[in-house]
């Protein structure tokens, strides 16, 4: 059993790939010894965004705080808080902070990931 | 991509094996044809809890609010929003709410588990 309190694991920067003002905190990862998925929180500082991409993975995520835009190849769909997200495999996506104060949410994948 | 807020998404109360109070939504599951993992969205009404039990798959969780207990072998551990747990298979665990509110958590499993 691992209790922490997210904002006191370590952050770091999520550099390339067009990523900007992007952080992240792997809360439950591969040291913890997680078998079968991670669970990450991303932070996005106004203005910023994640890369516009894909991969062959999901993303299951939800937002916890911010105004949010997701990007995909059919559009873009405004996000909050309490909305949820499911990316699949192959899909193209971003997700842009559009307002004043920090977006945060959580993005879970497969160990397969990584 | 499926986009949808976790409010809207139906609910169902939990029962056996002792929960009291608990309801959940599948916010991510097997009929959005996630691969791995699934993500589900507990509520447990003031002096309700999860039931007290272990299996043979992980939990990892994120509180979203409210006041809990995480019951484990060892004891007991507060937890408030912002707090993550991760509940290792085969470990003895139960989520109560000591609150006055709802406490509110996401539990993602792996496939495996249902």
């Amino acid at each position: 059993m691992k209790i922490q309190n997210a904002e006191k694991v370590p952050v770091s920067a999520v550099e390339g790939q067009g990523a900007e003002g992007v952080r992240i905190r792997w809360l439950i990862g591969k040291d913890d010894g997680a078998p079968n998925f991670y669970m990450r929180l991303f932070t996005v500082a106004p203005g910023g965004h994640t890369p516009l991409h894909s991969h062959k993975w999901e993303h299951e995520v939800y937002i916890l705080a911010g105004q949010g835009v997701v990007r995909t190849a059919d559009g873009r769909t405004a996000v909050a808080a309490g909305d949820v997200v499911f990316v699949t495999g192959g899909e193209l996506h971003q997700f842009a902070n559009v307002g004043g104060a920090e977006l945060k949410f959580l993005c879970l994948v497969p160990k397969t990931a990584t």
